[in-house]
């Protein structure tokens, strides 16, 4: 079992946030994540939202601006934060700040130098699911989302594992990023040149030969986010899901820019939608 | 009028979250605020509830980590916050993080090298409440909160001008500063040692001898909150307000501490005991 260093406990509504450290063996260094827990008494087993957060994040930001513990302890929900990618100073890094620490992409790269640390696929399918199911007893339903880099990582992480997954859920998500400037950087860093590589970490590509279980997806993209045309485009997943008539809602929302306070304005909503399809299962 | 430039703009659940700079004359620095304003077709006129923050805060970190937004876009209230203390390198400073720039203590310094710059009472009383009034149209009744040092800047304030509040509430405040390290700190180096001049500035000496409107007063303290015995002492306002009989409430929350999560979970609970006294007084 990974030894978790308790950093941060606060009550918050009638569940608790925490915050852990612990040495990930798939990843090579220390690694914090957040954890939110509903009320036990009330809710014994509760389903577990995982969060993947954007570029430049780590675990605080969704923790600390969302909001979402209001809803999550209402409706009886556990939420595991990660951080964004492999941290340190013996870990591989770009000046960038979209691509190397607090840019992971949700992938495992196979190139020099990332290809050491920067395996937060496994990380998180693997490693953080284990702790969550093993040390905090998290065996309950499971339900993903994210948002920008993180909505990718919801999308390829769900479709990936839609045996394990009821649902996905994603704010203003690279939808296609073997198509858009911060995609095509990253996967070339991380993945190399050879785009059919690219093609298992990509939703869009991932949507088109898909012949897995049909887990619904909702996206949410406010029409005044500044990355909408030229890093997001969800129109391009939309078509491939009506084309292979995929259960995936894209709702654009008015005003709405890539900010915190977008994620604030929806989050309620998109936990009962994941809810929601939870109920329409059994 | 003051010249506003316009630092950020984002649409929140039905309202708008602005952040502005203006250069104050009272503080002789260039200041930053964030101002709510809820749905205008559906709120024209809305009551303005001031947020006073604590030590080392800024306007971002109420606005950024309550999540008070949805509750004040559903009810239709405006909400306005200031910085804590003036800003700049011509601004005096001190190294410690409870004193000087992020803890102006929402008073008017008397002392050098504070004088010239730290009068934060004047700047939101006058300065700011001129801009809330004039450029943003913001004319319906008032309510003013606050956070640890901004809990007491909410009590003085509130207390000082109780004809125009009406009604204050608190997270944690320091309610009798002339008697804890942090305002004993603080009073000494803004007002000088001569305590008779700290009295008008302390909330628990302002109740002792007061004679003006009882508005009501909310205040929010949790027993896990690590500076509750050695700064905080709710219990000393409580003791003075029952020999006046003054109308004041001190809730204890159990296992919440000092973090923005505790009021993150009553938030909502304090704009509707605000919007109640109101409704109370028509």
């Amino acid at each position: 079992m990974s030894k978790l260093e308790l950093l941060e406990e606060h009550v918050v509504f009638d569940g608790t946030q925490y915050k852990y450290r612990h040495d990930s063996h798939t990843l090579g260094c220390p690694m914090t994540f957040s954890l939110f827990l509903p009320n036990k008494e009330k809710f014994s087993n509760p389903p577990l939202f995982w969060w993947l957060s954007g570029l430049t994040c780590t675990d605080d930001n969704f923790t600390q601006k969302s909001g979402a513990q209001k809803a999550a302890a209402r409706l009886g929900v556990a939420m595991i934060m990660p951080d964004t990618s492999p941290r340190g100073e013996h870990v591989a890094d770009s000046e960038d700040w979209d691509l190397g620490q607090g840019a992971g992409f949700y992938l495992n790269a196979t190139e020099q130098p990332w290809e050491p640390h920067y395996k937060m696929y496994d990380y998180i399918t693997k490693e953080l699911s284990a702790i969550a199911h093993d040390q905090f007893q998290l065996t309950g339903p499971e339900f993903i989302s994210g948002h920008s880099m993180g909505g990718h990582g919801a999308l390829v992480v769900g479709l990936r594992n839609a045996e394990r997954f009821h649902s996905i859920s994603a704010f203003a998500p690279i939808v296609n990023p073997s198509q858009v400037p911060w995609g095509i950087k990253a996967f070339n860093a991380y993945l190399g040149s050879d785009k059919e590589k690219w093609r298992e970490w990509d939703a869009a590509e991932l949507l088109k030969n898909y012949t897995g279980k049909k887990i619904p997806v909702l996206i949410d993209q406010g029409d005044a986010d500044s990355f909408y045309e030229k890093q997001l485009q969800p129109s391009k997943l939309a078509a491939v899901a009506e084309e292979k008539n995929y259960p995936l809602t894209v709702r654009m929302q008015k005003g709405h820019d890539h900010s915190y306070y977008t994620i604030a304005s929806f989050i309620e909503e998109h936990l009962e939608f994941h809810l929601s399809q939870l109920a329409n299962n059994q």
